[in-house]
């Protein structure tokens, strides 16, 4: 890259106040999901205080993205019919200019849904996309990972992510111990977050759907993709503290999001 | 409306009855609904005593319906296949006489599933719909609300869902704070129940499905809807003392529904 | 049967092998599973130490079940498209040798997917086929349970079992209050498990994941189909001693199956 980006530009404060406004706005978040996770991302949602709608038909979702405040377009399990969706709903999405987050779920590791991201990105502008390491590099043309799993770390991953956010103009967040988050100018980098989040299910795919939630009410992508990676793994490390294993680190991560006061978030993020 | 329908006229001695007949029965429920609270909604019949099947595709439905004690039709997230399916379902539940609960999920907010409630609606005779205020108003002709949230207080609404019952011979009910249910000659208001039922995916998709098991043990269709209304709201009284939010309030929700006694239910009901 | 298959051939120690196995390799698990349980299935295999990956489109299913190391194929929601996706994934396992496990849930009960179950039996050789007796009995030509539930005994069931073994070379595992695994020479019967197992809905459908992802770890078949079955039942004594209900059942199951030492296994196995 020609020149690093700004490390960890955003004040905590400014986490406080997203987790503020998303409270107070309650955003209608449209997700087009996989079956997996549909039913732990709607109660993510709900827990930190967004309305969300799982409008996955290529009848319903171009007119529904028009009318949401945040759109999430993940490939976890594609099929004919939702994929056609997720074609329309970008569509929907871009012309009412709502803003919109790709996860390409185990892109680079199966052919169809790589196909998918890489037409979504080429003719389209997301807000944020967010990923493993092995699922942005895959974007770029990178090797992919073992199925869902990243194969490649966030830090091998970050000099990608730059390139491609500075090459559609969008934020990209990468997924790891450390996360990183790039608009391509800027970087941050945040270290909350525990092991346990790999043994739930969905717990990326849930972010993913944060992040459109918290792109609805605020005009910094970057802060956006930011804050929900803030606000999953602030709550994570308080859940960790509470749990016996997976299953109750699950539960416990719902009640520490819908409890999280935006101040304890400003106050325990780590920006690494 | 002519006059006005009698209130409150179940004993809340039936509400244990229509329990134990649940438990002795442990019905078969079908379940057409969305892949967001398929998991859960299996989980709410387990604990209530019901037997489910999500038996969800056209090849299956029609006949599977018509060896069923009840059939939830859920419009959360309709796709070609499941909707021709649900088609099918409604016509082998009617021709064997099986009680089936329509769910028209988002109705009046999206176009499709609304067209296809109307359809369901106009042709057959639904058991009982069950909806929030928005969703019924949209099933009169009424106005939708935002997305899979009812922007319609269910008070306006006992007017319309007083009119649809009259008019399709079937029960009404519309969730809320206060839940109301009619058939047009009597109305049930019961104001059990807590605000983290609204912070959890799919509890109203689940009482459409308690409803379809306790319309499978009962002729009275009112009683069926006011019975599954009063096990959900009394267990969810009860979870919500023993929870620190969503996630562990979703848990023992599920612990309540299995530990209810009859007679608790009918102490615990609140008559509004 | 000519002859009756040897009673519990395999020594406690090697179930904690198997799971010491499972543990140090994390076997990709591709799951074609059905949308009520994709989320605890994924759970599961998480908690117990494996990668689910949940590929069930027609695109992508052959591909991945290459490059996976074991394969579940579950019958319990199927749909076009996702019947087509066994179809090709069941191909795509043969060919590279891969391990594939069929849950033929409601066989019997249900006509099409019986027809999709005896169709992957008839060209192909699953390494295990794992039901309830009704299902198990299906396969063999015998009448079916009600609904997903089994009304066949497990004891019924096995000659069945033992039968269908031997005639397709291939491990069937009988669940109920006893479990009965066969290989058509042996017979493995695992008294471990706990009646709340029932109340939970995919607890059958996550165990015949957990014998997809032992498969992928040793050899001898039925094996991993015992030694799948030992973890979850064993896990499940655990769990039932924590509870106050099917909610927090699950919940303490996921925690359990993730504690679990290999060791406790071996201990607390009830062989038969």
């Amino acid at each position: 890259m020609t020149h690093s980006p700004n490390l960890n530009p955003l004040a905590p404060q400014r986490f406080a106040e997203a987790l503020h406004a998303l409270r107070e706005r309650a955003p209608l978040v449209q997700c087009l999901t996989n079956i997996v996770v549909a039913n732990f991302t709607a109660n993510v949602l709900l827990a930190a205080g967004c309305a969300p709608a799982m409008v996955d038909n290529a009848q319903e979702a171009e007119g529904f993205a028009a009318i949401s405040a945040g759109v999430l377009v993940n490939l976890g399990t594609p099929y004919q019919e939702t994929a056609q969706a997720m074609r329309v709903a970008v569509r929907g999405a871009e012309n009412a200019h709502v803003p919109w987050v790709l996860d390409p779920v185990a892109a680079g590791a199966v052919p169809w849904r790589t196909s998918i991201a890489l037409e979504l990105l080429a003719g389209h502008s997301p807000t944020i996309v967010r990923g493993n390491g092995s699922e942005i590099l895959a974007l770029t043309g990178g090797q992919g990972g073992k199925g869902v799993e990243s194969t490649a770390g966030a830090d091998q991953a970050v000099e990608a992510a730059v390139r491609l956010a500075r090459k559609h103009r969008m934020v990209v967040a990468v997924s790891g111990a450390v996360d990183q988050l790039t608009d391509g100018e800027r970087l941050v980098r945040i270290a909350n977050g525990h092991p346990l989040l790999t043994r739930v299910t969905g717990a990326g795919c849930a972010l993913g759907a944060l992040m459109a939630g918290f792109a609805a009410v605020t005009d910094d992508a970057l802060l956006a993709a930011a804050a929900a990676t803030a606000l999953l793994t602030v709550a994570a490390d308080a859940a960790a503290k509470q749990c016996h294993g997976p299953g109750s680190f699950a539960v416990a991560l719902i009640d520490q999001l819908y409890a999280l006061a935006p101040e304890a978030l400003a106050a325990h993020l780590k920006l690494a």
